[in-house]
């Protein structure tokens, strides 16, 4: 049999507590399931500048490159605010990201139906909201050059950014968008400022030009700021909405609240076939709950699900992770993010144990 | 007396319909209240594309210089798709505030209470909300340089837009946010993506100097992306949000349609101590109702009401109009995008009709 190589990267803040419970699923796999896994562990973020002195250490990078895929917690925190700009927490995940070419991350926005009064919408708004968002990850104001900040002879001084997109960027990610909406309600949202920005008007014409060779797909263009509005008025009019980096960060952290079911959501960040990938919770690193046992670890559970299904081809063992995340959630089981009144309050490794038991 | 100058510039769509009530407001103030108004009327946008084309002719230019204040509609709309970039109706607008100076966008997101199920979020969560937006709004991506598509040699397309911000321009913009804040409940939250973008980085650290300048404000530093989110999941922790031009574009369309109330929304849009002002409505010119007689007239005569009482200095003519839009409201009147069950329904002239009676 096969044998899976993973990078497990808990980074900072709650990260490693809820990586712990996504641990015993792997083992319980490899025992109960007759899967090998090769896994490995390392830093990134605020804990591996404080043991390195860089967000990512070249090593840790190159295991990276190595493995079958990466599971990641969450970096950052208020511990390493003054920290040099280029050796921030975040600059180690944006490292990873960019050097193995994850141009495109998808962010799935689905409403738990057992959490749906969690969402602050009403409820007939999300019932059975299932969105995919589609953001391209590797370019666009993220990684543009010229950028910094300098001083002015007058004294002022000027921060720059750049915003830039290429024709085959846009293509290789509405490829995904389009061949996703295929496999699902057959709807892609374009969502860009063309009406401002040159960089979104080729946004705009080159995906219109790969919606071409997608007959069954229709191509809806939104403008961000309206994008926005519409998540937030009616969010099941989307299928799957494909957008920048600096948009879809913003957009897909709106989707993912409106559902209610923040804790819940996993992301998977994939690049050119045959590369790696990497798997991560859609939420932050919880800094004011981090090492209370609290947090809840169901998006890194889940993360690891689209790990087993995208990248190992074991769908089985993906379904019996998601099941059991269902059962226990259907039973009344709670962490203090998602308790309703009437349910049961569980601490991080309470909900661990409730879902080994499910498999 | 003294003549209080007023270019009115009703663009497309809804536009024309709905400038059409604000003016009769105008007319009911100078017959009945003995004030001198100089008004005049001319065209931008797409409308001013079709006539002279441009979407925004040099004379109206400098009409706008000369005024005391400009009360505009709404531009654009899927007739003009097709039209050269620097000529879209969009280019008007952003003209008149980049050569106006009008630095300063205040989009209040507010519930009107009799509207408070209208929003698709739980009422208790919208209701009595009162957010001001603070938006930069002659900066940023919107204006910087360089810009453009251009064609590399191997025949990719390339598109480019430039985020730029200097000490100064931070400075104004949240002069206005802390004054602003000190008049209201005293907070001040400054969302940017410092963790990504330096220009992020230099706001905030540019918004944190100027908060010396207040020490009876408080000041929070949000990341754009979890403004987004706190606003689904709170709104009403926020009292003044300030921000850059294209997260402003979008956080205050976010928290507009919040409020369930967006078609009742003003802005305000500022610039230097005896310069000019622009008041629009927050939303946009709706192409697919316009000429139905069936828009909503609200947020237009809500924003020459803040024209009346920011540019004009007249207070009570401006709680005149406020308190006759409010008494229409609770008595039942609804234009169809408010509609409410048991409400009666009325075109955009019967709400005018009735704003005027009330008057
Ligand atoms: C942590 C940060 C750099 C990151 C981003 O902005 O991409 C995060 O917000 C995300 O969405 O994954
Ligand atoms: C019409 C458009 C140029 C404008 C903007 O992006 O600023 C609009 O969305 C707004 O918010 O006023």
């Amino acid at each position: 049999s096969k044998t899976h190589s993973l990078l497990i990267l808990p980074g900072d803040g709650i990260g490693p507590e809820i990586m712990a419970q996504a641990r015993r699923i792997i083992d319980w796999l490899a025992d109960n399931r007759g899967l090998e896994f090769d896994i490995s562990e390392d830093l990134v973020g605020g804990c591996a500048y404080d043991a390195h002195g860089v967000p990512l250490a070249d090593e840790t990078l190159a295991k990276a490159r190595e493995v079958d895929a990466v599971l990641l917690g969450a970096v950052g925190g208020p511990k390493w605010t003054g920290v040099d700009y280029d050796r921030r927490p975040e600059a180690g995940l944006l490292k990873i990201r960019k050097e193995l070419e994850l141009f495109a991350n998808l962010r799935p926005a689905m409403c738990f139906e057992p959490l749906v009064d969690a969402s602050s919408l009403k409820p007939e708004l999300v019932s059975g909201l299932d969105i995919m968002i589609v953001r391209e990850l590797v370019g666009g104001i993220y990684f543009g050059e010229p950028r910094g900040i300098e001083t002015l002879p007058s004294g002022e001084r000027r921060g720059v950014n750049t915003q830039v997109y290429t024709t085959s960027e846009i293509h290789r990610i509405a490829h995904v968008a389009f061949d996703l909406a295929g496999k699902r309600r057959g709807k892609v949202t374009s969502a860009e400022k063309c009406n401002v920005m040159e960089s979104g008007l080729l946004w705009r014409e080159e995906v219109e030009v790969v919606s071409k060779d997608y007959p069954n797909v229709e191509l809806e263009h939104m403008l961000a700021d309206n994008c926005g509005m519409q998540l937030v008025r009616a969010p099941k009019q989307f299928d799957v909405i494909v957008t920048d980096n600096l948009f879809g960060d913003l957009l897909s952290d709106v989707a993912a609240m409106l559902t209610g079911s923040l804790g819940m959501l996993p992301s998977a960040s994939l690049g050119v076939k045959g590369g790696g990938a990497m798997y991560e919770p859609v939420h932050g690193s919880a800094p004011d709950i981090a090492g209370q046992g609290i947090a809840n670890p169901i998006a890194t559970i889940l993360s690891l699900a689209m790990a087993l299904r995208y990248t190992f081809e074991l769908g089985e063992e993906a379904d019996l992770v998601e099941n059991a995340v269902n059962a226990v959630l259907e039973g009344g089981m709670r962490t203090a993010d998602i308790m309703q009144p009437g349910k049961a309050k569980v601490s991080t490794s309470v909900m661990g144990d409730a879902i080994l038991r499910e498999m």
